[in-house]
């Protein structure tokens, strides 16, 4: 007999959750909250919705559990192989991400969602007798964790439903009702803390004929230090495009004036791409989102429960590696799994020691990013040290590795090893800097650099 | 019409203001999950209970609410002067808390909440027309914050009842309801964190006619650094004494033979107080409790509603600051609401605003203060310094106030301000100790500290 496993949350995480437990041999039944989204009217954007930048560590954790079907899922995605910094004239620049041409791939989350959803549907038809149950308009009501194995009581439309498994996995967000019911259990440190900075998302269309109207193969950043846009590719010739403002700063636009006063002034070039319009209609009547970052620890009970994704750790979008942690939260969780496979329990308490440094230091980054996009990437003192990073990383890759590189093209390196490598390679460079300065060579340098450019 | 305010939490906190709110005019309702104390059985100890330790702060807000009830409340309560610290042979030494014979006041939280309770009595016997309405057996079901005031939903033996106010006030505790209701409606940052750290409660009898074992005077420690006993004097003779230790240690101490060689090596003269059978039942079949911080911000929303005491900052015990504190926060929230008496929100957001910082001060003193207790107070450099300390606050007083005597014993001074006036204070202290090793003085006044002990 099969054993049995529940898992809360049919988004992302908790899709490629139940096909890795699948393919492992478990029976996983997959509970989610809302209505399969596959069946929704699709003609209604889903404004709360960031663009996803799907990464190595994304990528590799959806071959560990199936090579063929990573390949399916990232049909049609669009590499960004780098930033395109917008100034106020409009001048557009190119900041490469990677070394050797990596890219950062665009792609929207819902569609990612539905093909994941679709995968299990074609696992089950080629697996009968260990399909993936997957019950959508389930809420989760009880979870016990008091006898042997775990108790779940789910409601859809009024009816109770009580059912049994070995053990639950709990993928279901932010908001986690799991997290709330292991907090019952355990000694659960926990955190949550918004930053002041609020997003509205604006579209920009596609251009006569589906084409791009700017570069597809970059994120787009208006950086403007305090506030900023970002734009994200679509397969249809059209962007995502994101506004990052503080709260107070955002909400006081609230008249067409006061609108249209910054976009003229800070954003010109993105008002003839979005519409005048349109801006202002979303910044008078969209919702705003509010940024949140949640950490805690330990993630498991016994081996009967355990956390993963933004139930465990969300982040602020900054570094793109939201989903791809949460991914990566999947292929370490599958390999303890499976390395201890006579107990469940050492598997779960591996992961909750071995991830929690992990965890804390992507967080970090993530949060730290907002400077770098909004700020940094514009001062040519940056641009410097980019430039001899960049340098260092192509003549001495086995010594030296950029931390962009790191966190988004190096899935074997950790984000904690990744943070104490970059904390010594800044050491090195600012001493290299410090070198080139009393050489008086820093002008130089500078003034190459300009010309590289 | 006098304005509606529901308390949330008929404890120690939530007691003194409903209390305080009535005295200033509002018409309130004191809801509590639990069945009325005073009706309760007595003969059962409630072994998950510290006893307190009242200090300035807290009379000081009961004096505000109510000069005369604060002196009925806080009768019978018995004074501490100072630490008795058990060295390992059970000889007892004796460290004095303040510079002019201050004292903290033990007392039993029972005891501490019936007399609340009884006050709020005496209160509607004198105020017909304006009586605080107590509902014990409530349970708070919902709160409603999106309409004008707040709309209460509480359940009481199955029948759930509606009831509307002009504001709220939560004080029910670290795992507080309200606090959770308040989440939906503000962006809270909040964070829990256990200590690795859990205690155990113990008892010495009264002596022969109801006479006091050791030093009722005293709050009683045995620091063994990783560990410790401590015991607080109450009415009848006896001492409620607590076991601090690691949880895994703690937990390690599972059969007779391994908890007598605990204390038969570390606390011998806790031994005879106590009794060995009684200790091994203790750590054998009683509850262990654990440790945990809570703290958030901001506490408010609009004019509607407010978190006061455990269910906004909620503390380890090792400053004795807990219910204090929450008292204190109780006495300025009512001030607030006197100041702006036109206008709640202002007082609400001047609350939030400046209590934040004190609250956290609070919270790590009580953290570091485990570290003090458990081993700094038998080091003879931590005892010359307190010396020091000591005769400089006697000395020039207008200059120099000792950190145990600002937290404790003066209420005019915020716990932040305390931290930060006792950081420059150190500094002093150390160079005047440098100065004293350049001299080569530093032994003589250890000696001379030896023999003034």
């Amino acid at each position: 007999m099969p054993e049995t496993v529940a898992v809360i949350g049919a988004g992302l995480v908790g899709s490629l959750m139940a096909l890795g437990l699948a393919h492992q041999g478990y029976k996983v039944t997959l509970f989610e909250l809302r209505p399969d989204p596959r069946l929704q009217n699709k003609g209604k954007t889903n404004l709360r919705s960031i663009n996803l930048a799907v990464s190595e560590r994304g990528i590799d954790a959806m071959k560990y559990v199936d090579e063929d079907m990573a390949k399916r899922v990232l049909d049609g995605v669009i590499p960004m192989y780098g930033r395109m910094i917008h100034d106020l004239q409009g001048n557009q620049e190119s900041q490469i991400y990677g070394l050797f041409g990596e890219s950062i791939n665009s792609i929207d989350r819902s569609k990612l969602n539905d093909n994941l959803l679709n995968e299990i549907d074609s696992f089950n038809s080629k697996n009968s007798g260990l399909e993936i149950e997957t019950k959508f308009e389930n809420k989760l009501v009880s979870l016990d964790l008091s006898g042997i194995g775990a108790t779940v009581i789910t409601s859809s439309n009024g009816d109770e439903l009580k059912s049994h498994f070995d053990f639950v996995i709990g993928a279901d967000g932010s908001f986690s009702q799991v997290r709330q019911f292991l907090q019952k259990n355990i000694r659960m440190n926990y955190s949550q803390e918004f930053i002041d900075m609020c997003y509205l998302e604006l579209y920009i269309p596609p251009g006569e004929n589906n084409t791009f109207s700017i570069d597809p193969n970059h994120l787009h950043i208006w950086p403007r230090k305090n506030f900023m846009l970002i734009a994200l590719p679509n397969s249809d010739g059209s962007f995502t495009s994101t506004f990052f403002g503080p709260w107070k700063f955002t909400e006081s636009l609230n008249t067409r004036e006061k609108i249209q006063e910054l976009f003229i002034n800070s954003f010109p070039d993105a008002v003839e791409l979005i519409g005048m319009e349109k801006i202002v209609e979303c910044f008078m009547s969209y919702p705003k989102g509010s940024l949140m970052q949640v950490n805690c620890n330990q993630y498991h009970y016994e081996d009967k429960c355990i956390i993963i994704g933004d139930a465990a750790h969300s982040m602020v979008p900054f570094y793109g590696q939201g989903m791809n942690c949460g991914f990566e939260d999947v292929r370490i969780l599958l390999e303890l799994m499976d390395v201890y496979h006579n107990s469940r329990k050492r598997a779960f308490e591996s992961y909750s020691s071995d991830r929690a440094e992990d965890l804390k230091a992507i967080l970090k980054l993530a949060l730290d990013n907002y400077n770098e996009m909004s700020t940094k990437v514009t001062s040519s003192l940056y641009l410097l040290r980019k430039k001899l990073d960049y340098i260092l990383g192509k003549c001495v890759p086995q010594y030296w590795i950029p931390l962009y590189t790191m966190v988004s093209f190096r899935s074997d390196i950790n984000y904690s090893k990744a943070i104490r490598t970059e904390k010594r390679q800044r050491m090195i460079l600012k001493s290299v800097e410090f070198s080139l300065l009393s050489f008086g060579l820093i002008g130089a340098a500078h003034l190459a650099s300009r010309k590289l450019r």
